[in-house]
């Protein structure tokens, strides 16, 4: 049967949980341990030195000897007008899990984190989830190590599900990609590696504003964690930014003060959906044009974009200590803002339905500002009209601020500054057609499903969070 | 400001409104009138004579001159363990409308439903949604006339929106199309027209057991209503059975008596999902094989799942008075069941996770069971356990029971026989692993949003409303 679920007052009191003021610095001491015992080497290296990849005969995908893993191929996409381009593309259709395991420690939940690399980490380690593994991986197709506690989100072992969704990833990179986030709460004994901690919500949520620390895979996880609306007296001072910003995720069910209603904003996603009519496709990379192909590089002609290049890695803390890799490296850092606004004595955050060509549905819900895309891109999302507020703003309504690393395993040193701005009525409650004001409890309820959210979204959400 | 929301209340009370029991026979007089007063020929064509539609000479399929509307193209599956099989498919990757208009009168809501004929139907009109359109046929890409009471769905005068959802529609006979169910209300004087009628839903759900009579895009839309649990009071005579259905409207939130959370079932569903290792993909019709091409069908080899055929249409009460167009015609009638159990007192349904090659993402929460498939598409989805609970039952569990039709436009006499089944202990509540429990509000809840229940799904999750 069923039991209550307390599940999202528990999260809320691991993110309200005072740590003692060691804690961070004892964290760092780890982590500064940690980057110390481990070897890490990543070097560059012409296509030729791939071990187990190559280039197929038959249409120049870049493909694995196991039929596994991901390949680069192409994407074709023809944009509304008759306009249309081609470029490579990341393309995994296995899923993987991100996982999190949770335990309560003294009555409070601490998430089990991992000090991990990644060839592509501009900082080698990054803080990632418990377990991250694609399908490929945790079936040993490389035939490396087994994933550490990997056995408690799959088969009998298998703790509490507490979150267990699809959510996609970047669109712009990769075709209809989507990994399983999973949170489980586990009670009995875990064995601790030394690679891995557990921290309560209200460290991890701190740890968020320190540079590329808090890796993709692991902000993704926590944007799925079930939370409640905080007590008012744990508002800084009586801030009247956090007041409204705790009402926010006040549980709506049509007593709460929202902009729109949950059907409303349901329609309007809708409709920005019927409205979108390019189609994107596979094809070959061979038939991939204005991008070039040399030794070391697939690289876009007009180098604004990306490039595809190939990587060896050498890690000792790793299942496997050696391999290489291809990666995708985009030649510019990405810019991710949500603008945050009191409406009502409430804040709303503004979405934009964002058409991203490889999204299995094509259109989800992203920041309120996006930047990344290069031209091509840009013609099927458009222009930013609030990016003035993303740059010229005043510092004191810059809530977060922080770059930080998308997913390593795939993208080369690939970084997004992310940043929370207050807006006040300077951006008005009418917006353009494809925008849309939400409450936070109602971007939680809808990330309780895929095909919501975008992965830059499901990142702003989580710094959000970090903002109690 | 977002208004305390209370559509549940309202359909709800509008499905328990006492009718005259004269309105059911004035209902069947209109009926009556105008099966009279319409003129529809449906004639079959080879396909030299359909007009507008033509055998691309790249790739050989059945396209429109237009490039709208939809296509007859290929599909081809990789199944599981190397084997595949390729099927003609409709491809229409255009969103259109499925709408229902609802005014108050006398404070009860009522259905504005149409007799509407559609060259597939099995017996020309059917009760059918306000409004059903694809994007061409409102962007009127046929030249025909204005389709009626469209502008209460669109543009500004837009009603107030109850319902707007995409859905997905048959994925063993469409690739990946979907609809958008809506739900509109309107306050102001509506002109009626003679093909149109008002129905409270009590009076919607008494009709739904007639054979044939309310169409597959109606019985869509209807599933997508909002409902809250009846009052006791309603339930006739202390019906156990009935109180335990009322008691499966409960809103959950962790209070409600259901087997699994909805967290639970979200993850067994996201579970589903990833087991999944089939890929589906278009290819031209010219490449299909085992179906053959006559001047009048192309037409399966064995004779055991669907061919596609041509029919002129004269109809004298359709926006276009003449026109022609290719139908998928399957061989036999399909049988789509709920088997409907007791569980800690509140009726649980017994969901299956259907993969079905043309949905979007491949797998759908579908029937108990279902049966329909040719042996190629039964390969992807596998035996039915529960078939003998559908054949074998004692008449007295057979708590709904008709023949209904799917959508006339797109298929040929395509009927499908819907049950409601209860049953007791004999089904277990431990299930095999691609089967759950699900309460009637979890069902309610997730069918808010697209992606979860296959059409034949939500078709069944109307019948069970029936039963109040």
């Amino acid at each position: 049967m069923n039991a209550p679920d307390n599940t999202a007052r528990r999260f809320t009191e691991s993110a309200l949980a005072e740590h003692q003021p060691s804690s961070i610095a004892d964290f760092h001491s780890w982590w500064a341990e940690r980057l110390r015992a481990g070897v890490f080497e990543v070097a560059p290296i012409p296509f030729a030195e791939l071990n187990g990849w190559y280039f197929a005969p038959d249409g120049g995908n870049l493909v694995h000897k196991s039929g596994r893993f991901f390949e680069i191929g192409g994407m074709h996409v023809a944009a509304d007008g008759g306009e249309s381009w081609s470029q490579p593309i990341i393309n995994q259709p296995e899923i993987g899990i991100l996982g999190i395991l949770v335990k309560e420690f003294d009555g409070v939940l601490h998430c089990l984190l991992q000090a991990k690399m990644e060839p592509g980490n501009i900082n080698t380690l990054q803080l990632s989830p418990t377990v991250q593994a694609t399908r490929s991986n945790y079936t040993r197709v490389h035939g490396g190590n087994e994933i550490r506690y990997l056995e408690y989100f799959r088969g009998p072992k298998r703790g509490r599900i507490l979150v267990d969704v699809l959510q996609s990833e970047q669109g712009m990179w990769c075709w209809r990609k989507h990994n399983r986030n999973m949170v489980v709460e586990v009670t009995g004994d875990i064995p601790e590696h030394e690679d891995f901690r557990w921290l309560p919500l209200s460290q991890v949520w701190r740890l968020l504003s320190v540079e590329n620390l808090v890796n993709m895979n692991a902000r993704t996880v926590l944007a799925c964690l079930p939370l409640q609306r905080p007590p008012a007296s744990a508002a800084t001072a009586g801030s009247s930014f956090h007041e409204a910003l705790y009402r926010s995720y006040e549980k709506g069910d049509g007593e709460s003060r929202s902009l729109h209603s949950l059907t409303e904003i349901v329609s309007w996603f809708t409709e920005m959906k019927t409205r979108n009519e390019w189609r994107s496709s596979l094809i070959t990379l061979d038939k991939v044009t204005r991008f070039s192909r040399t030794a070391d590089a697939i690289a876009d002609d007009d180098r604004n974009g990306f490039q595809i290049i190939a990587r060896r890695v050498r890690a000792e803390n790793r299942e496997v200590t050696e391999w290489t890799q291809p990666l995708l490296a985009p030649r510019r850092q990405g810019l991710a803002v949500f603008l945050a606004r009191e409406i009502m004595g409430v804040i709303h955050v503004l979405i934009r339905a964002r058409p991203e060509p490889g999204l299995l549905d094509r259109v989800e819900m992203g920041p309120s500002v996006q930047l990344a895309p290069t031209g091509a891109v840009a013609s099927v999302v458009g222009p930013e009209p609030f990016y003035e507020y993303a740059v010229g703003t005043d510092a004191s309504r810059v809530r977060f601020d922080a770059v930080m690393s998308e997913e390593g395993g795939r993208f080369h040193h690939a970084q997004t500054r992310y940043q929370v701005i207050e807006v006040g009525d300077d951006v008005p409650v009418e917006t353009p057609e494809n925008y849309c004001w939400l409450t936070l409890d109602q971007i939680m309820e809808l990330v309780r499903h895929g095909h919501y959210l975008t992965i830059e979204a499901r990142s702003l959400l989580t710094c959000v969070h970090s903002l109690w």
